[in-house]
């Protein structure tokens, strides 16, 4: 984590406007000094908060300049007026920034079902434009943030065509962490010259192996957004899909996403450990998917890593519980480098005991069908887990 | 509960032989003084259990006399040398009671993956065929169970043509309880002269609608076992699929698998409140079965139905979470006779606070897009299930 990570061409700022009853900020901005091409990807989740269903026609056109996001309310199931509230604050923002409307994309996260109080938020606006600056980043992920433990910001720099681009994520995690990226906001910045299509393209690629290959408790929420605008500041050769700069800047930008994804599950609600679940040897993608994540979503499993306890018997049991066809003298189950069940019986595994102990533990499950993969990030379910979600009042 | 319920033919008897190292009952018998029609359903998870595999054959005849049940040991994931324990415990009970050895079923729960103390279950064989007695089956209820907090029994007399015949349910729940039952030992007597594939359709039926349709943490166990004996002695006029007789025993059956399903659920590892979901206007069953066990199986749903939280916005988000299509401004959400979720907004739904604190709640979901139906039980997620999952040290 870096407080003082510069992108160049871009400011943030962020604000207490009062929704948070604490006081925290919670009205936060990025503002880019001329229009970044941008690409998305949304919650599939039916029910779509108010500002992702706006972002997801804005971003058709590829091109943005800002973000507003507040935190404390999701404006999620809010009907028309949430729609308006939506279209009000790009509307306030655009107007204090001197922008096209069109060019604001916005982002709620917090309690669904509540109207957005858009007047604290419309009040606010002035001070949270005022206070842009370059440094500025760390501002908007600390007003990102609810019950996040910590700042999730990575950033990484490569050269492209012998030019320095940077590449920086903010994210917001914890609770309701799954596939297609529930209640997770998450914002990555570069002044990196790049095509629209190949923006896109490893923009969503590199969102399939990170922030779509977590959970921490399987659900997804309302208001899942993942927004990425490329500045072009940098001045390097243009990124294209057939150039020569593309792969590192794709290692890069895939080695900031992967980070951000294991900071928000380690971030989980009351999460201990992170948990790297490895399903090789399908037949298909899709298999090996289904399995991983049925290992990391059984509760038998994550109370058993929360207890420290290789409990393979709960493992094996996830895996055969999907329905997925393989032997089970054939599948093979290793917790690091200790094998805990292979040739259909569980070992002593005695050097496992320790190995459950670390805070980042990687499970391999070979199924000897295939040569498919998947990988998958989980948490361990803690007495934490149930505090925070039973004491969290709607 | 009945502690001295009788269901004529039948007798049990439980003895402690020594694998529970608490040194609590933990070898069941049921013996039928004729031999019984019999219908099983099983796991479908693809790790079974040796006793499975060895029931599973056995119960194509549709005929049984003795069920062996022993409790702490799954005997599962315990390669060729837990199908010849599980040989050897039903081959040491049919020579006890001097039958054929086709005639006994066997059924494990417990942990998985350690060897079956088979010495101790032969060595205690004999006291437990000496305990059999009509008043057993409470003791043979006992002797099933782990870490359940209450014995589950129960019955119903119904007249069938004039006879009155009784139906019995044990049951062994808590934790693990999925779709496809998992950790779910069962089993139902009934004295009642019942043609085997009126009984083997009934008893699935009614599987279904009952231990299928129950959860408690989304997992499904390598031992899961329902089985019914149907002993004849009543000497009702024999039930068949096209009897006038057939719906008072179905109904009774229902009645006594349903309560069944119910009281596990009750006693899920933790579980301080039974819920009841029911989805209703699905296009086909499947998606109703789909969106009743996203909900049933939130995390965050049932940490709020912990926190007595009537947290509309989480059971809403679950059910949008499942990629069935549906209008969200048409889906209706009541808890009890209370709207919480209507035309697309929340209401304030006061009431609801107060039926948060019951301990039977049901939940109703109206998709408005068909008429199909489906119902699902689930309980609450509670510190107690976290402190005994994390502290079950394999």
């Amino acid at each position: 984590m870096q407080s003082s990570i510069r992108v160049p061409g871009f400011s943030g700022s962020s604000v207490a406007s009062g929704i948070k009853s604490g006081g925290g900020r919670d009205l936060s901005l990025i503002f880019s000094k001329v229009p970044a091409r941008a690409a998305g990807v949304f919650t599939t989740n039916r029910f779509k908060a108010a500002p992702v269903i706006l972002d997801m026609e804005r971003i058709k056109r590829g091109i943005a300049q800002a973000v507003v996001v507040n935190s404390g309310n999701a404006n999620a199931a809010t009907g028309t007026e949430g729609d308006k509230d939506a279209a009000t604050m790009s509307k306030v923002v655009s107007e204090a920034l001197d922008i096209e409307d069109e060019l604001v994309l916005v982002a709620s996260t917090g309690i669904i079902g509540q109207k957005l109080p858009i007047e604290m938020i419309v009040r606010s606006i002035e001070p949270l434009v005022e206070g842009l600056n370059a440094d500025g980043i760390s501002s908007f992920a600390e007003g990102i943030i609810t019950t996040d433990r910590f700042l999730k910001i990575e950033h990484q720099r490569c050269f492209v065509g012998g030019k320095e681009v940077t590449i920086c994520g903010i994210a917001k995690g914890a609770g309701m962490i799954e596939p297609n990226m529930a209640t997770m906001l998450s914002f990555i910045l570069t002044d990196a010259d790049i095509d629209h299509g190949c923006l896109n393209s490893v923009f969503k690629e590199s969102a399939d192996r990170s922030f779509n290959a977590i959970t921490v408790d399987g659900c997804m929420s309302t208001n899942d957004t993942a927004i990425m605008l490329a500045n072009g500041v940098a001045g390097n050769s243009l990124i294209t899909e057939n150039s020569g700069n593309l792969l590192e800047f794709k290692e890069a930008l895939s080695g900031v996403m992967d980070s951000l994804a294991r900071s928000i599950v380690k971030d989980g609600e009351g999460a201990t450990k992170l948990i790297e679940i490895i399903v090789e040897g399908a037949k298909v993608v899709a298999d090996a998917r289904k399995i991983a994540y049925a290992i990391a979503n059984s509760n038998l499993v994550k109370t058993a890593f929360f207890g420290e306890d290789p409990n393979w018997g709960r493992i094996i049991s996830a895996a055969g519980s999907t329905g997925i066809p393989f032997s089970t003298d054939s599948l093979e189950l290793y917790i690091e480098d200790v094998p805990l069940f292979i040739h259909g019986m569980g070992t002593s595994g005695i050097q496992a005991a320790s190995i459950m102990k670390m805070d980042n533990i990687r499970v391999l499950v070979r199924l000897g069908m295939g040569k498919e993969t998947f990988r998958v990030y989980t948490s361990d379910l803690s007495h934490e887990y149930v505090e925070i979600n039973a004491l969290y009042h709607s």
